[in-house]
Order: C-alpha cells, then structure tokens, then sequence
C-alpha cells in the first residue's frame, strides 16, 4: 500500500482556459499505480472558479473544507459544503466557484484517462 | 448533476465477518446512476475494525476525520489522520481500525462492481 502525506504532494496550478485561482493535487494516480482512479484535491481561492465545461467521463465529488457554488446546465447556483458529495453525469455541463472569503477545497474522483 | 447531503444518506452497518463497529454510507453509487465510480464513506468506532482481508480490487482512500490504523500484509501498523490518502494495491491484505477515543472517518473509493 501506499500512504501520501496529503501537505507533501505537489500542488499544480490548474492552466486550463476558464480556470481562475485553482490548484490541484493528485492525491493517488498513476504515480500510486493507481490503474483505475484517480483521486485529485482541488482547491479554489476566494473569486476564483473551474472552467464552465463539458466532458464525456463523469465526476464524483466530496467536499474537503470551505463553501463553494456548482453551477448546473441550466445556469442555476448549488451552495456546497463540507457535508456534502455531488454526481456530475458525463456530458453535463457545470462550473464550481469559489464566492466566499476562504479557500473551497473538494475532491475531485475519475477513472484514470490512461486505463 | 446530482447533490447529496451526506448526513441524510442511510447509515449501514457493516455485517462482513471480521468487522466489528463500523459503518458504511454510499455517498454516490449506483442510486446515483454513476456506473463507474463508488464513493463509500465508513465510520469505525472506538475500538472498531474492518475485516483484515484481501480482494482483487484496489482502494483508493481519503481520511475524513479523527485518528486511526491501517495494518499492511506484513502486520505492520501505519497511522493515518485527516492528512492521508491511502492506495490500497489489489491482492494486499488490509485492515482498518480505530483505537482512539474519536469516530475514525474515511471515503474508500472502488470501482462499481456492478460495471
């Protein structure tokens, strides 16, 4: 097994267009030999948001800590928080966003693209 | 997409020989239409554990709250608090426990079997 030290992985700064004040850490991958799921933590400073996209793999959220918004397909606002998992079925467009004066960390679960 | 409040999620206890106070929630699963991808959250009390076993999937985890022990293949006991992810290999013998005075909190993350 593997045990990761969550403050010692590396923190990337997400440079995907549409992607404002976000970091990313994979927490287990292929670095883990992690075949099938990749386990990443995002964090989003106060102002900053993911891109408003769309893709064919699903995601499966848990939120670590803070208060965040989903935006859905149809334009509408979700408050999140620590107390709560979100499902985003493939093709659905969606936007998280950080309003609020603290960082808006979750998890962020897919299958690994190179399986 | 769809949004859980995960303390209005049903509260399993987990029956498999070998565990003894522990508790499981499916925080997105098959309920959720997400064929891939399970996110369980388990709860193990003090003085809990999981069955030591193995199986031919692997465990991706991420430590929720409180303080508890993984045991690897070789007996060896690792901690792990709120700042641990945990790859856990297919095939490698495992057990979880909680010998602490403060519910052991963790997301074990499989593939759907159903899949």
């Amino acid at each position: 097994m593997i045990i990761r030290e969550n403050a010692k992985v590396k923190e990337i700064m997400v440079q995907m267009e549409g992607a404002s004040n976000v970091t990313m850490k994979i927490l287990i991958g292929s670095d883990e030999n992690s075949k099938n799921i990749v386990m990443r933590q995002f964090k989003i400073l106060p102002g900053g948001h993911t891109p408003k996209h769309t893709h064919d793999f699903e995601h499966v959220v848990k939120v670590v800590s803070g208060k965040g918004q989903i935006e859905d397909e149809n334009g509408k606002l979700h408050e999140l928080n620590a107390g709560n998992s979100v499902f985003v079925v493939p093709g659905e467009l969606h936007q998280f966003s950080n309003p609020n004066d603290e960082p808006f960390e979750f998890l962020c679960i897919i299958l690994n693209p190179a399986s």
